[in-house]
C-alpha cells in the first residue's frame, strides 16, 4: 500500500498510489476513506507532505556510525527532541535558510508515520499503530545547535522538515539502505541496521513519554556524513523501498 | 477581557467571564464568536485548559534569579525548548508521575497565548498578536533533564503542562508577581521584572524561528525556588492580575 497527499483544483486530497496512478480518496487515510472514482497520473499532480502531523518526534544519535562521527558515546536511552509541525514541507518545496544561521545542514532520515493513537505501548503493540514509512530531511542550523545546547531552535525553523514523497508499509524498517545526495553526489550512505534503537523500541519508548496521535511522525535519526547546504543546492533523501524526497535550497 | 474554556453537557465550550458569570460563546475566541445567550455561574462549571495549542514553546533560564540558582550564565539569545500539546491539561486535572522518573519538579510560569498567526514579527507587531496571559506549570522530570542533556523527554510526559485557569489581557506582562505554592507553602516567589528577555523580545525572537499559530502558548521561564512534588501534593501557580492554576499530583 502506497499513500500520498496531493493538490488538485487548489485543494489538498488524500490518495492511494497504484502503479503510475493516484486514486483519489473521499476522506483521509488516517480515518475512513474510499475511492471517489477520480484518478490522476502520478506525474501530473503536485504531491504534498503525505501526513499532517501534530508533532514530529526525533531521535538524536541513533546510528552507530553517526554517533562515532560526532564523537559521542552511544545513548543508553533514546535521545528525544522535537520539530514543530510549522517546519513541515512537502516534496519539491523550498528549504529556506534563516538569517540567524551561517550553516544549514542536511540529515537524511527514515520517518515513521503513526496511524492510530499510541500510548504506553509495548514494542509489539507499537508496531501495530504504524501506518507506514517515508523519507525525512532533518534540516539543522548546525551553528545554532552548538551555540544553544538545546537543539530546538536549530531544528525548528519554518521549512526545516521536508517529508515525503509518499507513505508505504511495504518495507522492513530495520533493514533499509538510506542515502543523501547533494547536487547528485552521495553524501550519506548507510543502512538502518546501524540503528542503536530499532523501530519497535523507539516507538514503545516514545509512547511511554508522550501520546502519539494519528499523523504524527517519528524521525529515526541520521547516519554519518552530515554536512552543509547552500542556496541553489538540490538535496535528495533516498530510502530503499520507499523513494526519493527532493527539495531545493532557496 | 477574561476568557475561559469550560465543559457543559459533555461538550467543550468557549466563554467570556463577567464577574462571577461565564457567558457562553457560539464559536472560539481564536476566531469569531458571539454570545449564545446562555450564562453559567463560574463556580458551577468545570474549567478546561483555556487554549487549544498546536505547540507550547518555552524559554529556559529567563529569570535572572533562576539562572543564578542553576549556576548558569545569562543566555545571550533566548534558550528555546518545546512541550507537546499532548502534555497539556487544565485546572484541577491530575499531574501523573511517570515510571521513568524519580524526581518530578514544579516550575511556575507566566504563559502568553497567541491570538493570531505570528511570523517574522518585530517586537511591536508581536505584541499585537497576543490574545492574553495565563498561568502554566512547566512540570519537569529533573533527573531525566540532567541525564538526557536534551530537555524534551523530561518536559514532555502526558499531563506535564497544566495551563489556566483563564486568559486575561488586563495585565502588563513584564511587571507581575509570580508565586508557586506547594501544599499551601510558598516555594517560588518572584516578579517578571526579573525576565532576561521581555515579552515583546521573546515573541519576536520565536516568530523569527517558527510560525506561531492562534492558540499556541509561549511559556516565559521560571524563577528560582524549583523543587520536587510527591503524589498527593497540591500545587498552585499564582500570577498577579490573572489568578491561580491549581493541580494535584496523582
Amino acid at each position: 500500500m502506497k499513500l500520498a497527499r496531493f493538490e488538485t483544483g487548489g485543494q489538498a486530497k488524500f490518495g492511494r498510489i497504484e502503479g503510475e496512478e493516484l486514486i483519489e480518496l473521499d476522506g483521509s487515510y488516517f480515518g475512513s476513506a474510499s475511492p471517489t472514482g477520480r484518478r490522476f497520473a502520478l506525474g501530473a499532480v503536485r504531491l504534498l507532505c503525505p501526513t499532517v502531523p501534530t508533532k514530529v518526534v526525533c531521535l538524536g544519535l541513533n546510528y552507530r556510525d553517526h554517533a562515532k562521527e560526532m564523537g559521542k558515546p552511544l545513548p543508553q536511552d533514546p535521545c528525544l527532541f522535537m520539530k514543530p509541525e510549522t517546519a513541515v514541507i512537502g516534496p519539491e518545496e523550498m528549504i529556506r535558510c534563516p538569517e540567524m544561521s551561517r550553516q544549514v545542514d542536511y540529515e537524511a532520515e527514515l520517518a515513521i508515520v503513526i496511524g492510530r493513537t499510541l500510548r504506553q505501548a509495548s514494542p509489539e503493540d507499537a508496531m501495530k499503530a504504524v501506518l507506514g514509512y517515508t523519507c525525512l530531511n532533518d534540516v539543522t542550523a548546525r551553528d545554532l545547535q552548538a551555540k544553544d545546547g538545546q537543539w530546538t531552535r536549530a531544528k525548528s525553523f519554518d521549512t526545516f522538515c521536508p517529508i515525503g514523497p509518499w507513505i508505504t508499509d511495504e518495507v522492513e524498517p530495520d533493514h533499509l539502505d538510506i542515502e543523501l545526495r547533494l547536487n547528485g553526489k552521495v553524501r550519506q550512505h548507510s543502512n538502518t541496521t546501524q540503528f542503536v534503537f530499532r523501530t519497535a523500541e523507539m516507538l514503545s519508548f516514545i509512547s511511554r513519554v508522550m501520546t502519539l496521535r494519528p499523523g504524527d511522525v517519528v524521525a529515526t535519526g541520521t547516519p554519518s556524513g552530515i554536512g552543509p547546504m547552500q542556496p541553489g543546492d538540490v538535496v535528495e533523501v533516498m530510502v530503499q523501498g520507499i523513494g526519493t524526497l527532493r527539495n531545493k535550497v532557496a
